[in-house]
């Protein structure tokens, strides 16, 4: 908005900078290999003003997970709009998804792989993220059930089955349509409805699969 | 088979104690964290010995990963049964899948987890896990398609997009399967039948899901 580059930047404005440049960062090369250096530079401000505004690697680290899981969850959350019917709720919280995870693959990178397996407090942050998002995905379904009328027996146990089904598939085509080339968001989204849509549609309107005679 | 528990074990039996060991330590506090100490201590050998055989940290967990996603694999290969038919090829491949996971929790840990964020060459003998089932599970699906005879227009793209989401799908829900109270393989398997099943039915019989009005 009119800002010009200067060095007396506002502290929020510089931070933000250093958490952009940690993100490539860390997505690119992994949490371990990350370097202070390295962010500092892509940052443009010096490594004593980077350990000055945000501590540690530790807490940098800590910094850009929030950042990134409450942008993602934002996204996902504006996508859905709750006047539509169940399937179009549906593909526009998906399409929000894949379109956020695309635009930033870096930071899809630090959520689903480097923030889990490092421990804690950063395993934390992801869960309570993959959490929101999960419980988020189980409302949609419950009130599409519901919305549905035809299957009242749908038991509370076998939506949130049906929650994590959702969003292991869309976290697996996130990462396949970040590195396979040509799939854009829209594809990755319409896939998934194809795949989940027909199969949750279905049972909704009360048609289970069942295992063979037994 | 009769044999006798001596301290003149052959090498090959007292390896995959050693390994059995580090499955459970790795699988348990993460590979950062464990230690060849309690994985020596575990297996009921020295320290020395295990060095001697396995080499290193390091060697011995790519021979856990090795043998993990060995088995892994070949479980859910001798679970499909070619000469039935597509759905229920799936359901079985799927039962096989969630009941080798729901009985070696820490080598799902590793595998799933661990092995993913220590770099190479661990990653990369997970990718290679990973592709793997996702290129047999492309294969049930193109089957199944090719069988169906009904949608040939199914780009190859789409089959690829369609297992990776099934993969996805199954791998978040051994997670929780193997961390909710009493959710059995037979009901995992069950619910992701549910999911996909009817949704890749659908797509077999050439009703596909449309984005709205667009």
């Amino acid at each position: 908005m009119g800002a010009v580059k200067t060095r007396r930047m506002p502290r929020a404005v510089r931070e933000q900078q250093m958490l952009d440049a940690a993100v490539r960062i860390f997505g690119q090369r992994g949490y371990t290999a990350a370097s202070m250096d390295d962010i500092a530079e892509l940052a443009g401000v010096s490594k004593p003003l980077v350990y000055l505004y945000l501590n540690s690697k530790e807490d940098l680290f800590l910094a850009v997970i929030r950042r990134e899981a409450a942008a993602l969850t934002e996204a996902v959350r504006a996508g859905v709009r709750p006047d539509q019917p169940a399937d179009r709720r549906l593909w526009h919280g998906l399409l929000a998804f894949f379109e956020h995870t695309a635009r930033h693959p870096d930071a899809w990178s630090v959520l689903h792989l480097q923030a889990r397996t490092h421990g804690e407090p950063f395993a934390g942050e992801a869960a309570a993220m993959r959490a929101a998002i999960v419980t988020f995905v189980t409302q949609l379904i419950a009130v599409a059930a519901r919305d549905a009328h035809r299957d009242p027996d749908l038991p509370d146990h076998e939506v949130a089955g049906l929650a994590e089904a959702l969003v292991g598939a869309a976290e697996s085509l996130a990462a396949w349509a970040n590195t396979a080339d040509g799939i854009g968001a829209r594809q990755a989204a319409g896939t998934l409805m194809n795949f989940a849509w027909a199969g949750l549609g279905s049972l909704m309107a009360g048609r289970r699969w069942s295992p063979p005679g037994e």
